[in-house]
């Protein structure tokens, strides 16, 4: 029997959203969105989107009506009362009403701020402006419109059959992954995969695939509506985004120096356990955890992203030590470009020195490696992360000068001040 | 949202069943049927199951009940209207009313006889007594629904997922073979899947794969049901069964000797051109071919089963040449237990030398080797034969020892009276 009005329900779409929920985002963007709507309702910051991928002319593959319609979808888009239930009743990190009233009720009314499209040498120059609190809300949404369409893109024009292989392909690969992971022994893993997701429903199949496969080991989802539907874990702490703002806003040099550690003060303040994960390598580790307070020490953990993972565990672990801390009651979370080989060699590393987790994002909900031709659905590096808070230039330096940003001159004075020396490179795959 | 109707309608089945056609068969059996029904309308003739693959002990992984609701539901199916108007109206092998319509009109009124089912020695002895124009109907889907019923006996208890990802790995290898066979440039070649199908839905799936895959390279489908639906050409001859009923009916050995001939001399009566297809086999190709009557030369072809098909073919081409026929003009079909390797070695073999036609069965839709543990669902080698013919045992010999079937002392006096000299022993996988 066919539906039929299901089938005349779906015509009337004028388009295939991708977005269609204001919850269809990282975990991480509320919290640190209550920490926005709490501490800098009036900070202005501009986000902008950036393909470190450059080789691949994303102006060239994505129709530009396609991009807008997507983008003005996000903007019709509205906190539902089941959403709003779920925030304001659902348990997150062991923790009842994580959200306080007033933020949900802020999130109930808020829209999509405008966007600023143009295309520039073959990429998109996509930019968000206005309030931080609202703007910070376009970070994901963007990277997934822009990596679903270029994935659809590809896939246009492949037949009925061909399209079922590549999927099947696609499918076979992440079970083997999960196959894999389950020799390691216990390995504690979230999917962080909503901004560089082949699609939205294909991170869905991957969430379910994980809860089938790892079971109790399946941490849960850093997407917050995949988490509601599939009743798992919401998953995520905060980003670079913080202490860039932060540091943007600084008057002084004495201020940058205090800002990343005045982020998390500030962090402590409105959450804890294990969402107490520090990111230290905003402006460089080395100098972020030789200049730390000695109340960070007591944290729960820290998340190692740009550096080496093994270097990073290394130099964690001997933080804590020469802080009197026990790093075996200490949680690592990884989370750069992982794969399960890097899961494998991790564990392999620091198994029973620490306590880990990983946070697997691209090639768990985009490895279409090699599916299609010329590489057409690889995936690419790209971020959207804050260019200016308040008119003033905002700088991310990381553990990794391929992953520097920022005014060159800026660079070159944070670089100063935070007494970063020689970094190696590493290439971004993802 | 939910088709409700659908749902409810579901759920008033009482089983799932696997043969829900009087169509869903092998395209050779109606043929047949249509000469003995005009031919030999009151011989007697039994069927039964033999399972070459012993140490798959059937009667211990199928439940009794359920082989016996399904072969009940046979017995309640009848010809439908749209598939008596596609009889009717359809063309086959270029030609349009190729069954008569008072054949057509038997089998409308045509009701599936009853069956004689017990377990012997962990394995299910599956009879069929009674005319022979009604027993030959059973082969097809009794092969059917016992490998199916395997297959979703070994399947039963696996994840949603595991599920999944079993199909998913099966398609690839579909779809790989048949990108393999593109390279091998004009490979004609036909699905002859039914009776050893992993199910009715995945030999649908594989020959809607062949035709996006394949193109105009792909020939057609044995099954009806299929080639109905998915409008493509129904493929097929005939088979072992018309020769070994002729000789079992043969009251002197002159009569026996000749039996396979006279099937064909009838044979050519009924039907022409592409159809003239000879299976020499049943008693030994080479004897057959040395006493062949000259008109036989003038077929269109061959079909090449028991024997290593490069010999047979090249028998086949030198016997044509003896006969004085060009046999560049002739067709080889080869349908013994194919994969794509084989297809490869005939067509390097053949190509230039006589035109080639392939029927891929087991090989290609059941095709799950290795992907349940302990071979659960590796394909095995079942087959529906005539046992006797008005009470007198049947008898086939075939170009393969291990495929030789019949009362030991019959055999031997088939080999005596036919010349059988020694074959080679091939393996029957499948």
């Amino acid at each position: 029997m066919i539906d039929i009005a299901a089938r005349v329900y779906n015509h009337t779409w004028k388009i295939d959203p991708i977005v269609r929920s204001v919850l269809d985002t990282d975990f991480y963007k509320l919290l640190m969105g209550q920490s926005i709507f709490r501490r800098h309702p009036d900070a202005q910051v501009t986000f902008g989107i950036h393909n470190r991928t450059a080789h691949v002319r994303l102006a060239d593959i994505i129709d530009v009506g396609d991009l807008r319609e997507q983008l003005d979808h996000v903007r019709s888009l509205s906190l539902t009362r089941g959403e709003s239930t779920w925030l304001r009743g659902n348990m997150f990190y062991g923790k009842r009403q994580m959200f306080s009233p007033d933020y949900v009720a802020w999130l109930e009314r808020f829209r999509f701020p405008a966007y600023h499209l143009e295309k520039r040498d073959g990429q998109y120059e996509l930019t968000f402006e206005g309030p931080w609190v609202e703007t910070t809300m376009w970070e994901i949404p963007a990277l997934a419109i822009i990596n679903e369409l270029r994935s659809r893109a590809v896939l246009k024009g492949l037949g009925k059959f061909e399209l079922q292989i590549l999927y099947a392909r696609a499918m076979t690969r992440v079970w083997e992954k999960i196959q894999f992971l389950k020799t390691l022994g216990t390995v504690n893993l979230a999917d962080f995969g909503t901004r560089r997701r082949h699609g939205f429903l294909w991170q869905d199949w991957c969430v379910q695939a994980l809860i089938e496969g790892l079971g109790e080991n399946f941490l849960g989802t850093s997407n917050c509506l995949i988490a509601m539907r599939r009743e798992v874990e919401a998953a995520g702490t905060n980003a670079h985004e913080l202490p860039m703002v932060y540091a943007a806003l600084a008057r002084t040099d004495a201020d940058l120096l205090r800002a990343p550690y005045q982020v998390l003060a500030d962090w402590q303040e409105d959450y804890e356990g294990n969402l107490r994960i520090m990111l230290p390598d905003t402006y460089g580790t080395t100098g972020f955890l030789a200049e730390a307070p000695d109340w960070l020490a007591h944290w729960t953990g820290i998340r190692i992203d740009s550096k080496d993972p093994l270097d990073g565990g290394e130099e964690a672990i001997a933080w804590w030590r020469s802080r009197g801390q026990d790093p075996t009651q200490k949680l690592a979370i990884f989370s750069d470009g992982l794969d399960v080989e890097e899961v494998e060699r991790i564990t392999t590393r620091f198994s029973g020195r620490m306590r880990l987790g990983f946070g697997w994002g691209t090639l768990l909900t985009n490895d279409f490696r090699g599916l299609a031709p010329a590489g057409g659905l690889d995936p690419i590096s790209i971020v959207c992360k804050v260019i200016s808070a308040n008119g003033r230039p905002a700088v991310k330096l990381s553990d990794n000068p391929t992953k520097a940003m920022g005014p060159p001159e800026e660079i070159e004075r944070y670089r100063r001040l935070f007494k970063v020396g020689v970094q190696p490179a590493r290439a971004a795959l993802v």
